[in-house]
């Protein structure tokens, strides 16, 4: 169980989690990792990518085990957080406000909540309260690059004077 | 066709149609079912539960027909009003926003639109011209627990003084 | 490459890259192609729909090339703009914020990006800068009529006094 009031920031939060905030991915030239209007910021749909490599390929209910997506999705929110970074401090952000959960899903997969879960977790793991959200998991079919998860967040900062 | 100005308010016509608004699901601890963020309420994607349990499981255009489809859908969008009255009364709602609808296909299905229909009729049904949305209706592979169906919802709610 | 700062409006600009801007689709009863809050305007998920057909059908990795769905990702595209410009003129689009894309895909296929850059490219092309945007690219398993693809936008728009 997360503490429900993190007294650390939300940086912190993540070095004592294992991560370290990667750089977030280049801008491609037509569409980019994140993205501020106004109060809110949201994100692509992030791979679970580590120095520009998959750790996993695959999908669930065939090559991938929910044990392993589950990390994984865990590391692409860390990858959406990294792109949330880029715009707007972690430390300004006031409410993490919803996960969209795509999982790679084979014949009979029905449990996409459980990989979603590592996104979810790590969330509120590093924002506590604020870190609760509203999402969606759902089980496509194939993924970019064979990816068995793919997070795209939405986030609400405060406005700086 | 639906009265383009419903007199009763949306509980009455919820009662009208046929349904209760049930309890909003409690929410789990990492994500809630609906979230209020200024004026806009956003929802988790619901599945058609009733009672904790899903009336069909299975794909359409396998296990599923179009009409049990059409009617899950229906008590989807039910769930998910409830979740959204949990954050903001169904009064308040001054628009319905968004629609989007997951319906888990099986090879070949291609009629996702006359399912989603059934939670966007319901919304017609219930706000009259407040409740016309906009949507994307798509064909994921499988969904939580075997659902044939998944329903995520954005409403505007009015400010209160 | 395209040009950074478009010195034509986006109406001419389409103009240069072949497309006329088609008439919105007539609403449905329930939903409707676009719909403005404040100054988001959000689509319904788009087909690649001309003159009220489909140029092509099935899925990547089968019946579909990525060159073929690209073109086709372009249109859809072209037709999210349409839906856009019937709520709020497309001179007034300060920033296109998020695609969505997604792209009916057989066993295997994994390069959903390709395709969503139809779209991707084609707003680019259209805004410059400002056409610039966060999107999620996933494989979904069947879409609406067979299309390959469905494309969802989101822009922002300026507040006219």
């Amino acid at each position: 169980m997360a503490d429900p009031f993190p007294r650390a920031g939300p940086l912190a939060r993540l070095a004592e989690l294992g991560f370290r905030l990667p750089h977030a991915p280049a801008p491609v030239a037509a569409h980019v990792p994140a993205l501020r209007v106004g109060t809110r910021v949201i994100t692509s749909g992030q791979l679970p990518l580590v120095d520009g490599s998959l750790a996993a390929i695959g999908r669930l209910g065939a090559e991938v085990t929910v044990a392993e997506a589950y990390a994984l999705a865990r590391v692409a929110a860390v990858n959406a957080l990294a792109a949330v970074h880029a715009q707007a401090r972690l430390d300004d952000v006031v409410r993490v406000v919803r996960v969209g959960g795509f999982v790679a899903s084979a014949e009979g997969f029905t449990d996409q909540p459980a990989v979603v879960d590592g996104a979810s977790h790590l969330l509120e793991q590093t924002f506590g309260e604020r870190g609760r959200h509203v999402r969606s998991a759902v089980g496509v079919a194939w993924l970019p690059l064979g990816s068995p998860v793919e997070i795209e967040l939405e986030v609400e900062v405060e406005v700086r004077a």
